[in-house]
Protein backbone atom coordinates (compact mmCIF):
# COMPACT_ATOMS: atom_id res chain seq x y z
CA UNK A 1 0.00 0.00 0.00
CA UNK A 2 1.65 3.46 -0.69
CA UNK A 3 2.07 5.20 2.28
CA UNK A 4 0.66 8.82 3.11
CA UNK A 5 2.92 11.55 2.50
CA UNK A 6 4.04 13.35 5.38
CA UNK A 7 6.16 16.42 5.01
CA UNK A 8 8.46 17.18 8.39
CA UNK A 9 10.55 21.23 8.42
CA UNK A 10 12.90 22.26 10.96
CA UNK A 11 13.09 26.12 11.28
CA UNK A 12 15.45 27.58 13.12
CA UNK A 13 18.25 30.76 13.03
CA UNK A 14 17.69 33.77 11.53
CA UNK A 15 14.06 33.06 10.53
CA UNK A 16 12.62 32.84 14.05
CA UNK A 17 14.10 35.95 15.11
CA UNK A 18 12.94 37.43 12.16
CA UNK A 19 9.14 38.32 12.40
CA UNK A 20 8.14 38.76 9.11
CA UNK A 21 10.68 35.88 7.64
CA UNK A 22 8.81 33.80 9.71
CA UNK A 23 4.81 34.79 9.25
CA UNK A 24 5.96 34.76 5.61
CA UNK A 25 7.18 30.89 5.93
CA UNK A 26 4.32 30.40 8.10
CA UNK A 27 2.00 31.38 5.58
CA UNK A 28 3.54 29.44 3.02
CA UNK A 29 4.22 26.00 5.04
CA UNK A 30 0.16 26.69 6.12
CA UNK A 31 -0.47 26.17 2.79
CA UNK A 32 1.37 22.93 2.09
CA UNK A 33 -1.07 20.63 1.42
CA UNK A 34 -1.64 17.07 3.34
CA UNK A 35 -0.55 16.08 6.40
CA UNK A 36 2.73 17.88 8.53
CA UNK A 37 5.03 18.60 11.02
CA UNK A 38 6.73 21.12 12.38
CA UNK A 39 10.42 21.64 14.44
CA UNK A 40 11.58 24.56 15.82
CA UNK A 41 14.91 25.82 17.45
CA UNK A 42 15.15 29.21 19.08
CA UNK A 43 18.55 29.77 20.93
CA UNK A 44 19.09 33.39 19.74
CA UNK A 45 15.92 34.35 22.02
CA UNK A 46 17.22 32.23 24.45
CA UNK A 47 20.98 33.92 24.92
CA UNK A 48 18.77 37.42 24.31
CA UNK A 49 17.13 36.36 27.42
CA UNK A 50 19.82 34.87 29.27
CA UNK A 51 21.56 38.21 28.90
CA UNK A 52 18.20 40.26 30.13
CA UNK A 53 18.39 37.94 33.25
CA UNK A 54 22.33 38.17 33.73
CA UNK A 55 22.58 34.42 33.29
CA UNK A 56 25.37 33.52 31.68
CA UNK A 57 25.24 31.71 28.17
CA UNK A 58 28.32 28.85 27.36
CA UNK A 59 28.46 27.22 24.19
CA UNK A 60 30.44 24.55 23.18
CA UNK A 61 30.30 23.44 19.33
CA UNK A 62 27.39 25.19 18.98
CA UNK A 63 25.96 23.54 22.29
CA UNK A 64 24.34 25.29 24.83
CA UNK A 65 25.87 24.38 28.39
CA UNK A 66 22.36 23.80 30.16
CA UNK A 67 22.67 25.25 34.11
CA UNK A 68 19.41 24.73 36.16
CA UNK A 69 18.90 28.39 35.46
CA UNK A 70 19.61 27.95 31.65
CA UNK A 71 17.35 25.23 31.27
CA UNK A 72 14.54 27.24 32.74
CA UNK A 73 15.03 29.96 30.10
CA UNK A 74 15.11 27.29 27.03
CA UNK A 75 11.81 26.45 28.16
CA UNK A 76 10.13 29.39 28.73
CA UNK A 77 11.76 30.73 25.35
CA UNK A 78 11.19 27.92 23.36
CA UNK A 79 7.84 25.96 24.73
CA UNK A 80 6.58 29.12 25.65
CA UNK A 81 6.98 32.52 23.36
CA UNK A 82 8.46 31.04 20.31
CA UNK A 83 5.96 28.17 20.44
CA UNK A 84 3.05 29.81 21.09
CA UNK A 85 3.79 32.66 18.99
CA UNK A 86 4.09 30.23 15.87
CA UNK A 87 1.22 28.30 16.98
CA UNK A 88 -1.11 31.15 17.20
CA UNK A 89 0.32 32.67 14.04
CA UNK A 90 -0.47 29.17 12.00
CA UNK A 91 -3.99 29.33 13.48
CA UNK A 92 -4.23 32.86 11.45
CA UNK A 93 -3.54 30.96 8.96
CA UNK A 94 -5.89 28.22 9.50
CA UNK A 95 -3.49 25.43 10.02
CA UNK A 96 -4.42 23.58 13.29
CA UNK A 97 -1.89 23.81 15.02
CA UNK A 98 -0.79 22.23 18.50
CA UNK A 99 2.63 23.02 19.98
CA UNK A 100 4.65 20.33 21.84
CA UNK A 101 7.44 19.68 24.02
CA UNK A 102 8.48 16.09 23.99
CA UNK A 103 6.73 16.26 27.38
CA UNK A 104 3.28 16.48 26.26
CA UNK A 105 1.72 13.18 25.85
CA UNK A 106 4.88 11.73 26.53
CA UNK A 107 5.83 11.62 22.97
CA UNK A 108 9.76 12.63 23.13
CA UNK A 109 11.96 10.53 26.13
CA UNK A 110 15.54 11.39 26.07
CA UNK A 111 17.98 11.12 28.75
CA UNK A 112 20.78 12.94 30.15
CA UNK A 113 24.24 13.38 27.22
CA UNK A 114 26.14 11.26 29.70
CA UNK A 115 29.55 13.25 30.91
CA UNK A 116 32.28 12.32 28.65
CA UNK A 117 34.67 15.47 28.35
CA UNK A 118 32.23 17.64 28.90
CA UNK A 119 28.92 17.67 31.27
CA UNK A 120 26.46 19.72 28.90
CA UNK A 121 24.28 19.96 32.34
CA UNK A 122 20.72 19.56 31.37
CA UNK A 123 21.32 18.79 27.32
CA UNK A 124 19.03 15.49 26.49
CA UNK A 125 19.69 12.85 24.08
CA UNK A 126 16.64 11.54 22.47
CA UNK A 127 16.04 7.73 23.40
CA UNK A 128 12.36 7.06 21.76
CA UNK A 129 9.57 9.20 19.83
CA UNK A 130 6.31 7.37 19.77
CA UNK A 131 4.72 7.62 16.60
CA UNK A 132 1.55 6.80 17.70
CA UNK A 133 0.11 10.03 19.43
CA UNK A 134 1.83 11.93 16.39
CA UNK A 135 -0.24 9.80 13.71
CA UNK A 136 -3.67 10.23 15.82
CA UNK A 137 -2.90 13.99 16.02
CA UNK A 138 -2.19 14.17 11.93
CA UNK A 139 -5.53 12.10 11.59
CA UNK A 140 -7.38 14.77 13.02
CA UNK A 141 -6.15 17.18 11.31
CA UNK A 142 -3.98 18.62 13.63
CA UNK A 143 -0.10 20.55 13.18
CA UNK A 144 1.92 19.39 15.59
CA UNK A 145 4.34 21.91 16.32
CA UNK A 146 7.84 21.15 18.19
CA UNK A 147 9.87 23.00 20.03
CA UNK A 148 13.43 21.66 21.26
CA UNK A 149 12.50 20.57 24.84
CA UNK A 150 12.35 17.15 25.79
CA UNK A 151 11.84 14.85 29.20
CA UNK A 152 13.56 11.59 30.94
CA UNK A 153 10.02 10.41 31.75
CA UNK A 154 10.74 11.11 35.21
CA UNK A 155 10.17 14.34 36.00
CA UNK A 156 12.98 16.39 34.08
CA UNK A 157 12.86 18.48 31.40
CA UNK A 158 15.91 18.90 29.19
CA UNK A 159 17.33 21.13 26.20
CA UNK A 160 17.62 18.78 22.94
CA UNK A 161 18.83 19.71 19.52
CA UNK A 162 15.94 21.29 17.13
CA UNK A 163 18.00 19.47 14.12
CA UNK A 164 18.15 16.09 15.89
CA UNK A 165 14.27 15.81 17.46
CA UNK A 166 13.28 16.57 13.34
CA UNK A 167 15.86 13.50 12.28
CA UNK A 168 14.14 11.79 15.16
CA UNK A 169 10.45 12.36 14.45
CA UNK A 170 10.76 11.85 11.25
CA UNK A 171 12.57 8.66 11.47
CA UNK A 172 9.99 7.83 13.94
CA UNK A 173 7.40 8.49 11.30
CA UNK A 174 8.72 6.81 8.50
CA UNK A 175 7.10 3.10 9.23
CA UNK A 176 3.83 4.56 8.48
CA UNK A 177 4.58 7.35 6.31
CA UNK A 178 6.37 8.44 2.95
CA UNK A 179 8.66 11.32 4.67
CA UNK A 180 10.44 14.46 3.58
CA UNK A 181 12.41 15.98 6.08
CA UNK A 182 13.13 19.39 4.89
CA UNK A 183 15.88 21.63 6.80
CA UNK A 184 14.98 24.99 6.26
CA UNK A 185 17.42 28.16 7.36
CA UNK A 186 18.84 31.56 5.79
CA UNK A 187 21.04 30.20 2.99
CA UNK A 188 20.13 28.47 0.20
CA UNK A 189 21.59 25.22 1.30
CA UNK A 190 25.38 23.65 1.91
CA UNK A 191 28.01 26.16 0.65
CA UNK A 192 31.05 25.29 -1.14
CA UNK A 193 32.28 28.57 -0.16
CA UNK A 194 30.56 30.08 3.04
CA UNK A 195 32.10 33.48 1.46
CA UNK A 196 29.86 32.97 -1.82
CA UNK A 197 26.22 33.00 -0.93
CA UNK A 198 25.58 31.00 -4.00
CA UNK A 199 28.19 28.48 -4.07
CA UNK A 200 25.61 25.85 -3.14
CA UNK A 201 26.36 21.98 -3.02
CA UNK A 202 23.37 20.47 -4.57
CA UNK A 203 24.11 17.21 -3.90
CA UNK A 204 25.74 15.42 -1.32
CA UNK A 205 25.81 11.59 -0.48
CA UNK A 206 27.75 9.32 2.05
CA UNK A 207 30.81 10.01 0.61
CA UNK A 208 30.77 13.74 -0.70
CA UNK A 209 30.33 14.00 2.81
CA UNK A 210 33.28 11.85 4.01
CA UNK A 211 35.28 13.92 1.30
CA UNK A 212 33.84 17.43 2.65
CA UNK A 213 34.15 16.83 6.07
CA UNK A 214 37.91 15.72 4.98
CA UNK A 215 38.86 18.76 3.27
CA UNK A 216 37.27 21.19 5.84
CA UNK A 217 34.75 22.67 3.48
CA UNK A 218 31.83 21.94 5.89
CA UNK A 219 32.59 23.70 9.91
CA UNK A 220 31.51 22.93 13.09
CA UNK A 221 27.40 23.53 12.65
CA UNK A 222 27.10 21.99 9.39
CA UNK A 223 28.91 18.31 11.10
CA UNK A 224 25.98 17.35 13.28
CA UNK A 225 22.77 18.77 10.80
CA UNK A 226 24.43 17.12 8.18
CA UNK A 227 24.83 13.77 10.45
CA UNK A 228 20.98 14.23 11.19
CA UNK A 229 20.23 14.00 7.80
CA UNK A 230 22.41 10.68 7.37
CA UNK A 231 20.56 9.34 10.34
CA UNK A 232 17.17 9.94 8.77
CA UNK A 233 17.95 8.44 5.43
CA UNK A 234 19.41 5.29 6.89
CA UNK A 235 15.88 5.25 9.37
CA UNK A 236 14.03 5.14 6.27
CA UNK A 237 13.72 8.60 5.91
CA UNK A 238 12.54 8.80 1.73
CA UNK A 239 13.83 13.03 0.92
CA UNK A 240 16.04 15.06 2.85
CA UNK A 241 16.75 18.68 2.03
CA UNK A 242 18.52 21.24 3.27
CA UNK A 243 17.12 24.82 1.49
CA UNK A 244 16.53 28.37 2.34
CA UNK A 245 12.47 28.78 3.65
CA UNK A 246 11.72 29.80 0.49
CA UNK A 247 11.77 26.44 -0.40
CA UNK A 248 8.64 25.34 0.82
CA UNK A 249 6.57 27.42 -1.52
CA UNK A 250 9.24 26.85 -4.70
CA UNK A 251 11.07 23.71 -4.97
CA UNK A 252 12.57 24.58 -7.82
CA UNK A 253 15.26 27.09 -5.97
CA UNK A 254 18.80 25.44 -5.63
CA UNK A 255 19.12 23.95 -2.22
CA UNK A 256 20.78 20.54 -0.88
CA UNK A 257 19.39 17.09 -1.47
CA UNK A 258 21.26 14.20 0.71
CA UNK A 259 21.23 10.70 -0.52
CA UNK A 260 23.29 7.44 1.07
CA UNK B 1 -27.78 7.53 29.10
CA UNK B 2 -25.14 7.74 31.86
CA UNK B 3 -22.53 10.81 31.71
CA UNK B 4 -19.24 9.94 31.92
CA UNK B 5 -17.69 11.32 34.97
CA UNK B 6 -15.26 14.40 34.59
CA UNK B 7 -12.96 16.09 37.08
CA UNK B 8 -11.82 19.81 35.89
CA UNK B 9 -9.95 20.66 38.68
CA UNK B 10 -7.84 24.43 38.43
CA UNK B 11 -4.96 25.04 40.72
CA UNK B 12 -3.30 28.89 41.16
CA UNK B 13 -1.47 30.78 44.10
CA UNK B 14 0.44 29.15 46.34
CA UNK B 15 0.31 25.68 45.43
CA UNK B 16 2.37 26.56 42.07
CA UNK B 17 4.47 28.47 43.63
CA UNK B 18 5.71 25.88 46.40
CA UNK B 19 7.53 23.25 44.98
CA UNK B 20 6.42 20.38 47.58
CA UNK B 21 3.03 21.70 47.35
CA UNK B 22 2.98 21.47 44.06
CA UNK B 23 4.23 17.96 43.78
CA UNK B 24 2.55 16.37 46.11
CA UNK B 25 -1.03 18.48 44.55
CA UNK B 26 0.20 16.66 41.35
CA UNK B 27 0.55 13.22 42.60
CA UNK B 28 -3.04 12.98 44.91
CA UNK B 29 -4.00 14.33 41.02
CA UNK B 30 -2.92 11.75 39.09
CA UNK B 31 -3.76 9.20 41.50
CA UNK B 32 -7.35 10.50 40.69
CA UNK B 33 -9.12 7.79 38.40
CA UNK B 34 -11.08 8.76 35.07
CA UNK B 35 -11.04 11.52 33.43
CA UNK B 36 -9.60 14.51 34.29
CA UNK B 37 -8.41 18.19 33.21
CA UNK B 38 -6.08 20.51 35.05
CA UNK B 39 -6.16 24.17 34.74
CA UNK B 40 -3.30 26.34 36.03
CA UNK B 41 -2.30 30.10 36.65
CA UNK B 42 0.90 31.42 37.33
CA UNK B 43 0.41 35.24 38.32
CA UNK B 44 3.08 35.18 40.86
CA UNK B 45 5.62 33.23 38.87
CA UNK B 46 4.83 36.07 35.85
CA UNK B 47 5.27 39.11 38.32
CA UNK B 48 8.69 37.86 39.53
CA UNK B 49 9.93 37.15 35.87
CA UNK B 50 8.60 40.79 35.23
CA UNK B 51 10.79 42.26 38.07
CA UNK B 52 13.65 40.27 37.40
CA UNK B 53 13.32 42.31 33.74
CA UNK B 54 12.61 45.43 34.93
CA UNK B 55 8.93 45.37 33.27
CA UNK B 56 6.21 47.13 35.76
CA UNK B 57 3.12 45.07 36.76
CA UNK B 58 0.30 46.98 37.14
CA UNK B 59 -2.99 45.26 38.86
CA UNK B 60 -6.67 46.43 38.94
CA UNK B 61 -9.07 44.62 40.75
CA UNK B 62 -6.77 41.73 40.82
CA UNK B 63 -6.21 41.91 37.07
CA UNK B 64 -3.27 42.10 35.43
CA UNK B 65 -3.05 45.11 32.89
CA UNK B 66 -1.07 43.26 29.65
CA UNK B 67 1.01 45.48 28.00
CA UNK B 68 3.00 43.65 25.19
CA UNK B 69 5.89 43.15 27.34
CA UNK B 70 4.26 41.50 30.00
CA UNK B 71 1.71 39.27 27.47
CA UNK B 72 5.31 38.06 26.48
CA UNK B 73 6.20 37.42 30.36
CA UNK B 74 2.95 35.65 30.95
CA UNK B 75 3.31 33.14 27.89
CA UNK B 76 7.17 32.43 28.63
CA UNK B 77 5.95 31.98 32.37
CA UNK B 78 2.73 30.36 32.33
CA UNK B 79 2.79 28.61 28.80
CA UNK B 80 6.66 27.91 29.19
CA UNK B 81 7.55 27.20 32.46
CA UNK B 82 5.10 26.32 34.86
CA UNK B 83 3.27 24.26 32.27
CA UNK B 84 6.11 22.01 31.20
CA UNK B 85 7.10 21.44 34.83
CA UNK B 86 3.35 20.34 35.75
CA UNK B 87 3.43 18.53 32.32
CA UNK B 88 6.44 16.40 33.01
CA UNK B 89 6.21 15.69 36.60
CA UNK B 90 2.69 14.22 35.62
CA UNK B 91 4.61 12.39 33.39
CA UNK B 92 6.71 10.95 36.23
CA UNK B 93 3.33 10.27 38.27
CA UNK B 94 2.06 7.81 34.91
CA UNK B 95 -0.37 10.87 33.61
CA UNK B 96 -0.26 10.95 30.25
CA UNK B 97 -0.59 14.80 30.21
CA UNK B 98 -0.55 17.09 27.63
CA UNK B 99 0.23 20.95 28.09
CA UNK B 100 -1.90 23.68 26.13
CA UNK B 101 -2.58 27.20 25.45
CA UNK B 102 -6.30 28.22 23.58
CA UNK B 103 -4.69 28.76 20.78
CA UNK B 104 -3.42 25.40 20.41
CA UNK B 105 -5.92 23.40 18.50
CA UNK B 106 -7.58 26.16 18.59
CA UNK B 107 -9.68 25.40 21.70
CA UNK B 108 -10.11 28.47 23.42
CA UNK B 109 -11.08 31.18 21.25
CA UNK B 110 -11.27 34.77 22.67
CA UNK B 111 -11.34 38.57 22.48
CA UNK B 112 -9.70 41.26 23.86
CA UNK B 113 -11.28 42.71 26.96
CA UNK B 114 -13.28 45.86 25.56
CA UNK B 115 -12.00 49.12 27.12
CA UNK B 116 -15.11 50.61 29.85
CA UNK B 117 -13.19 52.77 32.27
CA UNK B 118 -9.80 50.44 32.03
CA UNK B 119 -7.89 49.01 29.15
CA UNK B 120 -6.59 45.74 30.16
CA UNK B 121 -4.47 45.02 27.24
CA UNK B 122 -3.54 42.19 26.16
CA UNK B 123 -6.61 40.31 27.89
CA UNK B 124 -8.70 37.94 26.34
CA UNK B 125 -12.20 37.15 27.44
CA UNK B 126 -13.45 33.56 26.72
CA UNK B 127 -15.57 33.79 23.79
CA UNK B 128 -15.50 29.92 22.44
CA UNK B 129 -14.51 26.20 23.63
CA UNK B 130 -14.15 23.74 21.56
CA UNK B 131 -15.35 20.67 23.44
CA UNK B 132 -14.49 18.54 20.63
CA UNK B 133 -10.80 17.70 20.83
CA UNK B 134 -10.72 18.20 24.54
CA UNK B 135 -13.01 14.74 24.03
CA UNK B 136 -10.53 13.26 21.86
CA UNK B 137 -7.67 13.70 24.03
CA UNK B 138 -9.50 12.49 27.04
CA UNK B 139 -11.06 9.75 24.64
CA UNK B 140 -6.82 8.65 24.13
CA UNK B 141 -6.12 8.91 28.26
CA UNK B 142 -4.76 12.07 27.36
CA UNK B 143 -4.59 14.13 30.74
CA UNK B 144 -4.83 18.21 29.32
CA UNK B 145 -2.85 20.53 31.45
CA UNK B 146 -4.16 24.58 30.34
CA UNK B 147 -2.64 27.21 31.16
CA UNK B 148 -4.37 31.19 31.31
CA UNK B 149 -3.55 32.14 27.82
CA UNK B 150 -6.02 31.81 25.13
CA UNK B 151 -5.90 33.70 21.42
CA UNK B 152 -8.29 35.35 19.12
CA UNK B 153 -8.10 32.51 16.24
CA UNK B 154 -6.23 36.09 14.04
CA UNK B 155 -2.54 35.36 15.31
CA UNK B 156 -2.84 37.50 18.46
CA UNK B 157 -2.48 35.73 21.99
CA UNK B 158 -4.33 36.87 25.23
CA UNK B 159 -3.75 36.50 28.84
CA UNK B 160 -6.89 35.15 30.33
CA UNK B 161 -8.32 34.40 33.78
CA UNK B 162 -7.30 30.56 35.01
CA UNK B 163 -10.73 30.59 36.80
CA UNK B 164 -12.56 31.55 34.09
CA UNK B 165 -10.64 29.15 31.95
CA UNK B 166 -11.89 26.69 33.93
CA UNK B 167 -15.33 27.16 34.19
CA UNK B 168 -15.70 27.87 30.49
CA UNK B 169 -14.13 24.59 29.95
CA UNK B 170 -16.18 22.85 32.76
CA UNK B 171 -19.23 24.40 31.50
CA UNK B 172 -18.58 22.98 27.37
CA UNK B 173 -17.24 19.61 28.53
CA UNK B 174 -21.22 19.40 30.49
CA UNK B 175 -23.12 18.44 27.18
CA UNK B 176 -20.96 15.01 27.03
CA UNK B 177 -19.29 14.33 30.58
CA UNK B 178 -20.82 14.62 34.35
CA UNK B 179 -18.41 17.21 35.43
CA UNK B 180 -17.33 18.11 38.61
CA UNK B 181 -15.20 21.82 38.79
CA UNK B 182 -12.54 21.98 41.72
CA UNK B 183 -11.49 25.31 42.26
CA UNK B 184 -8.19 24.21 44.85
CA UNK B 185 -6.48 26.89 46.90
CA UNK B 186 -3.74 27.40 50.09
CA UNK B 187 -7.03 27.97 52.19
CA UNK B 188 -9.31 25.48 53.31
CA UNK B 189 -12.55 27.17 51.30
CA UNK B 190 -14.45 30.20 51.41
CA UNK B 191 -14.08 32.17 54.78
CA UNK B 192 -16.63 33.88 56.78
CA UNK B 193 -13.32 35.45 58.64
CA UNK B 194 -10.47 36.09 56.54
CA UNK B 195 -8.60 36.31 60.11
CA UNK B 196 -10.24 32.52 61.10
CA UNK B 197 -8.66 29.71 58.38
CA UNK B 198 -11.60 27.19 59.86
CA UNK B 199 -14.41 29.18 59.29
CA UNK B 200 -15.06 27.77 56.02
CA UNK B 201 -18.73 28.50 54.85
CA UNK B 202 -19.46 24.78 53.70
CA UNK B 203 -22.24 25.52 51.48
CA UNK B 204 -23.28 28.88 49.17
CA UNK B 205 -26.03 28.94 46.62
CA UNK B 206 -27.06 31.98 44.53
CA UNK B 207 -29.30 33.96 47.70
CA UNK B 208 -26.39 33.09 50.21
CA UNK B 209 -23.75 35.04 47.82
CA UNK B 210 -26.23 38.05 47.42
CA UNK B 211 -26.23 37.89 51.42
CA UNK B 212 -22.51 37.48 51.63
CA UNK B 213 -22.06 39.82 48.87
CA UNK B 214 -24.16 42.47 50.56
CA UNK B 215 -22.50 41.96 53.77
CA UNK B 216 -18.88 42.22 52.34
CA UNK B 217 -17.95 39.12 53.88
CA UNK B 218 -16.47 38.46 50.86
CA UNK B 219 -13.69 40.48 49.41
CA UNK B 220 -12.76 41.45 46.10
CA UNK B 221 -10.39 38.20 45.05
CA UNK B 222 -13.26 36.03 45.62
CA UNK B 223 -15.86 37.74 44.04
CA UNK B 224 -15.10 37.07 40.57
CA UNK B 225 -14.19 33.22 41.51
CA UNK B 226 -17.42 32.88 42.92
CA UNK B 227 -19.12 34.23 39.81
CA UNK B 228 -17.51 31.66 37.75
CA UNK B 229 -18.81 28.69 40.01
CA UNK B 230 -22.04 29.79 39.79
CA UNK B 231 -21.61 30.68 35.53
CA UNK B 232 -20.50 26.93 35.55
CA UNK B 233 -23.76 25.66 37.22
CA UNK B 234 -25.87 27.32 35.27
CA UNK B 235 -23.81 26.02 32.60
CA UNK B 236 -24.84 22.27 33.90
CA UNK B 237 -21.69 21.42 35.56
CA UNK B 238 -22.68 19.50 38.06
CA UNK B 239 -20.89 20.39 41.05
CA UNK B 240 -18.51 23.02 42.38
CA UNK B 241 -16.15 23.30 44.85
CA UNK B 242 -13.48 25.34 46.54
CA UNK B 243 -11.46 23.46 48.60
CA UNK B 244 -7.85 23.22 50.00
CA UNK B 245 -5.46 21.08 47.68
CA UNK B 246 -5.90 18.42 49.70
CA UNK B 247 -9.57 17.83 49.14
CA UNK B 248 -8.05 15.84 45.92
CA UNK B 249 -6.86 12.81 48.23
CA UNK B 250 -9.58 13.41 50.72
CA UNK B 251 -13.33 14.15 50.09
CA UNK B 252 -13.93 14.40 53.68
CA UNK B 253 -12.44 17.43 54.65
CA UNK B 254 -13.80 20.35 55.53
CA UNK B 255 -14.88 22.88 52.21
CA UNK B 256 -17.48 24.92 50.32
CA UNK B 257 -19.90 23.83 47.77
CA UNK B 258 -21.61 26.11 45.74
CA UNK B 259 -25.06 25.16 44.21
CA UNK B 260 -28.07 27.22 42.44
Amino acid sequence: MKKEKLLVAKIGGNIIEDEKALSSFLEDFSKVEGAKILIHGGGKSATKLANQLGVKTEMIDGRRITSSDNLDIVVMTYAGLLNKKIVAELQKYNSNALGLTGADANIIQAKKRSVQFIDYGYVGDVVKVDPTIITSFLGQGIVPVFCAVTHDSKGQLFNTNADTIASEIASAMSTNFDVSLFYCFELKGVLENIEDKNSVIEHIDLNKYSQLRDDEVIADGMLPKLQNCFDALQKNVSKVHIANADFIKNNNTKHTTLSL
